[in-house]
């Protein structure tokens, strides 16, 4: 008997009506004669009241860890408010179903708390509530660890949890959110941006990394690891409404119609760090980015240019908005050390991506990407590349312009 | 070294300020050198919202139980978000402290899912959790079954969970409250009601039984069963700012000054329910309440009366306001069998009980609740008495007249 694991998220059980309407998606596979456990996040807005009221616990205050035992334990609880209201609208349409928390599958983690990775989930309670003709709900999100103790996965781990669980059930994963699958681009920039029938693991895990909210990239990787069929729908619409909805996740060779670029992805969550009049002089990368990630703090796009005097070079490098001030100060406090002049911060970047699989074999993507930029008089102030994607950070204010000259250049609108 | 149970209820942890003054009450004990468990109820009106969506997940609809393990799974979220708020904000006060959900405990209950009873808390977690010098915060109100599902112990059942640790562990048990302790009779009624110092297991017992709110009937049977001491006392109070204040709830022999009388009850929630003409042979009662038992329906108060006519008696008995109805549906569906000619229902009647220990020893305490409350035109519809109480059924109209009557007559304005 074939297996799903459906994931549905903060929106799509906001309230009572809505999860009736995700119980009679439910249902209707059900009818199909499959196996099927759900997996939920906690109503939309429960998990930043939960979050606020930790911040006032003192969460926030100074010297404490951003997330811990505690933390988890209170912010654990709002989906498995949902978990239960679900299976008790599905019991009260005739099916039997019961909820599962993290303890009680168990999903199985490491002791990172607010951040905990998956390590096992044994298979024999959800094999049993199969067995007896039951329809699994699970609280998404979070976990326990050895010790008993509640975990969470992070921001958008419900995901990882329902590809986890389908991994571990060996089923097919449906993440049903408020888009309709996975797009070249945003929608909302592009109105040209066409739905895709299908993208590649690879191409789905830089999409994620690289700004597209659509999926939790930790859930991309964990599905392209133990090879799950993943398909990304909406669960704003009645059973049987949109046939053929979505977007299917698979393995590249199951894609007939090879694209050279499949999506592109921004971010404005980036800030550039300039370090000028650094010594040039080998080691010193090494003491900056070394620093650096002893704090914890990941950096993205590098880039090393020679400064006006010859004996002295500038170093630009990219972290999330949100580290940047912390980053700007460790490496002020080695300034004597490192040797550099100044220390420059520009918040007003972004960050624009192509993606696809065909770059392997194909040459000259990234000079369409230049020159489409170049024709725009869009400025480039860093590049990185990977086998599959180009990303290039600009200047902010000319995002929604690169999108869309980057969307036309591919070919994409005419998708 | 001696260890101490904390209660606190919804309106003591209500939001954070109020949870940060708990927190303050736990650390003066930990500073007295108590090993120190505190239980908590979810924040007020949590539980309220929480029951509110289960009815509208359709748990009201025909046919459902009232409470199932998905009602529970639910419901029980509350709590642990309070006692993750309070062991975080006990940490950032500098104390070792962490949270314990009822599966974590474990608490382990019956299955009778809404109402579960406790059976068991094996003691090794929070004796481990003592000898690390740590404060063990508990979700109260929950526990879980020999099948890991989620129950809850129905309404004021924190009350029963921190009694119940309190026997486990071993130690004493403060259940702090929005008053400052058990009184002779309400204070709203009465402005001269007096704070009892003591009252013995028996009289609280009574006192819970019959209407008076401070504490869950439940949680002083388990009391007196394992002769835990029970302090009630305000959380509405900084630490040491009102020394000496609450009720102590003890055997009888530790209290030195008996009282013949301690307290007046009383309730509103009683509909007393008439049969007239009843046919006057054996076995009527029994067929009656025979019938009202298998549907779960509690009978309080029963008097059978000669009717007009000398073969036939009337019967009058009370219940619960929220059974009136199905009581009377039952008698009705039972009407020819029994052989009744009428049945009639008043809600508009209160109860109003005296307790006191010293009746036992002491004749005529009926005798003066009879003849006060006729002194003041108050008519007895019902009468039942046990060792250590009697409580009448009077028109709810002079509920409070009653009340003050007999508070004066046994001398409980000059305590």
């Amino acid at each position: 008997m074939s297996r799903l694991v459906m994931k549905f998220g903060g929106t799509s059980v906001a309230d009572l009506e809505r999860i009736r309407r995700v119980a009679r998606l439910v249902a209707a596979e059900v009818a199909t004669g499959k196996q099927v456990a759900v997996v939920v996040s906690a109503m939309s807005g429960k998990t930043n009241e939960l979050v606020a009221w930790t911040d006032g616990a003192g969460r926030a205050a100074a010297g404490l860890p951003e997330s811990d035992d505690e933390y988890d334990a209170v912010v654990a609880s709002g989906e498995q408010v949902t978990a239960g209201l679900l299976a008790m609208t599905l019991r009260n349409m005739g099916h039997k179903a019961r909820s599962f928390l993290g303890w009680q599958v168990p999903i199985l983690t490491d002791e990172a708390h607010g951040r905990a990775r998956i390590e096992e989930i044994p298979p024999e309670n959800l094999e049993e509530c199969f067995a007896n003709g039951e329809i699994a709900v699970i609280a998404g999100f979070q976990g326990v660890t050895p010790k008993r103790r509640i975990t969470t996965l992070g921001r958008g781990g419900s995901d990882t949890s329902a590809v986890a669980i389908a991994a571990a059930v060996k089923g097919a994963c449906d993440i049903y959110t408020d888009v309709d699958g996975v797009y070249t681009t945003d929608p909302r920039i592009e109105s040209k941006a066409k739905r895709l029938a299908k993208i590649s693991y690879e191409e789905m895990l830089e999409m994620a990394s690289l700004g597209a909210k659509v999926l939790q990239t930790r859930s991309v990787e964990m599905a392209m690891a133990h090879r799950v069929p993943v398909r990304v729908l909406s669960s704003f619409v009645e059973p049987g409404e949109a046939p053929g909805q979505g977007t299917i996740v698979c393995d590249e060779e199951e894609i007939m119609e090879k694209r050279i670029v499949s999506g592109v992805a921004y971010s404005r969550d980036e800030a550039k760090i300039t370090l000028l009049g650094l010594p040039d002089h080998p080691g010193v990368s090494s003491q900056i980015f070394g620093r650096l990630a002893d704090a914890n703090v990941n950096v993205d796009m590098i880039v090393q240019s020679r400064a006006r005097s010859a004996a002295t070079a500038n170093m630009e490098f990219t972290v999330g908005k949100r580290d940047a001030a912390r980053a700007v100060e460790i490496v002020q406090a080695a300034k004597t050390e490192i040797g550099f002049e100044d220390v420059a911060v520009n918040e007003d970047v972004a960050k624009v991506s192509v993606i696809g699989v065909g770059m392997r074999s194909h040459a000259g993507v990234a000079q369409s990407m230049f020159a489409a930029l170049a024709e725009k008089n869009i400025n480039i102030q860093v590049i990185s590349t990977s086998e599959i994607k180009i990303s290039v950070l600009i200047d902010a204010a000319y995002t929604e312009l690169a999108v869309r000259a980057l969307h036309a250049v591919y070919g994409l609108d005419q998708l």
